[in-house]
């Protein structure tokens, strides 16, 4: 790393050392498989109970309600398309929004090719959906609702809370069982993941996301509620989720978890903080500036802005040799020239969408590195604007 | 691990020092988002390149037809999933073995609930399909060929390469697609990976399987192969397994597989001396120990024995408490009390297929430890028959 300023927190983050240390006895040394029934097994089967129990401690949540998973991916894959799988002969339709994950977005797609119908919720210039819209949606052949805690583009917050209520009275009100799931991998850090609070039925994270590891999720699965398992092979995670064990994994993705809830107040106030100066900075010093999504109702790390007649990725690569590292979007959608679908739900032009920069912030950046790049991001935007081959909109 | 005897390497292995060690870096330090287009995420990238040529050089095959995912059963439900949906417009028939793993079983039977028929080949006492009968299953229907290159509970090998040719021949016959999966799991840093050789088109791994981390895995794909993917998301693994990318995890697992498969002749020729030691011995001083599986056609690291009179459970506490760890079959299955369904597709009677032990050797495992192992064994199935309670078959 270097002396790079890294604001891409919500792309992934390292694992803070005090986990790794934790998480490396488990690689070589007592590197058991937690199934096996010896005392090399039981002593990896510990490991595992202990980090569920972690985990189910930060959600408030039952021990048997935390399956480890490979990530969020799989996570909304798996809460999705299992959930739906088994209500299908009940009813066969799903309500998400616009502005979801991919991960969500495409199991959806998935599932209309299986035979489900879905709405997807619009959102308004904020980012926010209309809980009436929602409320009209449901229908007496709802089986799922999906929505997101936090945008991991422009940070936007769902009230999940309230979602959940709304969703039960209207299931209550058809008589019919509607699960209600939340992609968390955002929220992680920032908000609380009381799943009692939030009511919801299942929710995804994603260990990378809180200075865990890669290749690390937790799908929380409220006791009763219906499941379909998305792999098949041995009984693992009680028949939820087989595979052997990643229990280095699950150590590191709990310490992580558990660390990033219990000074969540902290991390949040301090990088609402740099937030706020970023946003504000900018907005002032940098002409035809628009930021993305709501000042309220945002995530505390998130800064999202396009740049009229620029393009997000001419910034970034700017940056980059400013060394600071940012995004366009979400890194899962990097690489592709397309304006973020985002963006474009906001009711942004493609032409705006295409000159979008996320910057997330983390426990471990600085008011001298926000002071930093709010030296360098107002002339690398104005440079911009000046090269005509780069000002002009096409591609 | 302290003076444990591990001798349940079909199991897990842990991960080698030298492995973890250049693991190490990708959690805190190098912990960028492959996908992200800064310099931080693109040193991920790099890496992830790297492991990638350095697993498709272990199987001679092109660099963009290896996936990386979270584990052997993920391998084989993308893999028997990915190309019966694919295919599915061409036929609805799946040929597969009695004695296969259950992640390729339990994938079968979604598959049969999805509209798929399932040939479950039976295997002879020894555990070999028949190639005659093989041939014949092949139908004007049939999409796909699943087959295990070793068992991993009685180590029995297929001979893959011939598989392969009998399923080109047949498909060429009928001029159809039909795809040819090999789980390779248990066979890596024992038999040969070369794809090319072995004329598969899809081929699975798990990392942890060969001293790699757990929560890793690897899905040859050739190039062309009909295939959907099973989880849905961002544009990962080139829109074949989407999620952020395990660099650490990738990391390790393709250097463990190339010190695996570069030292496989020595480390089979040291496991087999053990593993003809080990059954030689328990042959001779043990009355009424069976050998499960071939004696000529066995992976050099596995001994399997059925002893009549004794639960396998009893025999692998009373080794443990000898600081011998042994599994009774597969982890997977462990913990519960049904028969192997390996055994019992031997022809085995339930009553002797629970009274089973694999010892499963590995590239540390020494001469002095099998010694010990062959002072122990005896002497507790003796005990264990003596005792009225644990000798009689009923549970």
């Amino acid at each position: 790393m270097g002396n790079v300023i890294y604001l891409d927190h919500a792309g992934t983050t390292g694992v803070s050392e005090e986990v790794l240390k934790l998480m490396l006895p488990y690689f070589s040394e007592k590197f058991g498989n937690a199934s096996s029934v010896h005392t090399v097994g039981q002593e990896a089967k510990f490991a595992l109970d202990n980090a569920r129990e972690m985990v189910a401690s930060c959600l408030n949540s039952r021990v048997g309600d935390v399956i480890f998973t490979s990530g969020g991916t799989e996570s909304d894959n798996a809460a999705l398309i299992g959930a739906a799988m088994a209500l299908k002969e009940t009813g066969n339709h799903i309500i998400t929004s616009a502005v979801e994950h991919h991960a969500v977005l495409h199991a959806c797609q998935y599932l209309e090719n299986m035979g489900f119908q879905i709405t997807y919720l619009p959102v308004d210039d904020a980012g926010k959906i209309d809980l009436s819209q929602l409320s009209k949606a449901i229908t007496g052949q709802t089986v799922l609702v999906s929505l997101m805690y936090a945008n991991n583009e422009i940070g936007t917050i769902n009230p999940i809370a309230e979602i959940s209520e709304l969703v039960k009275k209207r299931a209550s009100e058809f008589q019919r069982t509607i699960v209600m799931h939340c992609d968390a991998v955002q929220a992680a850090g920032f908000l609380t993941l009381d799943t009692k609070a939030l009511g919801v039925d299942m929710l995804s994270l994603s260990g990378h996301k809180f200075y865990g590891p890669k290749g690390t999720g937790i799908l929380y699965l409220r006791r009763g509620t219906p499941f379909l398992p998305i792999l098949f092979g041995g009984s693992q995670e009680r028949e939820r989720r087989p595979g052997t064990e990643n229990v280095a994994g699950a150590v590191g993705l709990s310490e992580a978890l558990n660390i990033a809830d219990s000074s969540r107040v902290q991390t949040s106030n301090h990088c609402m903080l740099l937030r706020n100066t970023l946003i504000k900075e900018i907005t002032e010093k940098i002409p035809g500036s628009v930021l993305n999504g709501s000042l309220e109702n945002r995530l505390a790390n998130n800064v999202n802005f396009s740049f009229e007649g620029v393009q997000g990725e001419s910034i970034l690569l700017g940056l980059d040799m400013a060394e600071i590292s940012a995004s366009s979007g979400s890194a899962c959608s990097s690489g592709s020239l397309e304006p973020s679908h985002v963006l474009l739900a906001l009711g942004q032009s493609s032409e705006l969408a295409r000159g979008s920069l996320r910057m997330t912030l983390g426990k471990f950046n600085t008011e001298s590195e926000i002071e930093y790049v709010l030296e360098v991001l107002p002339k690398l935007v104005q440079e911009l604007r000046g090269l005509p081959t780069l000002s002009s909109s096409g591609i």
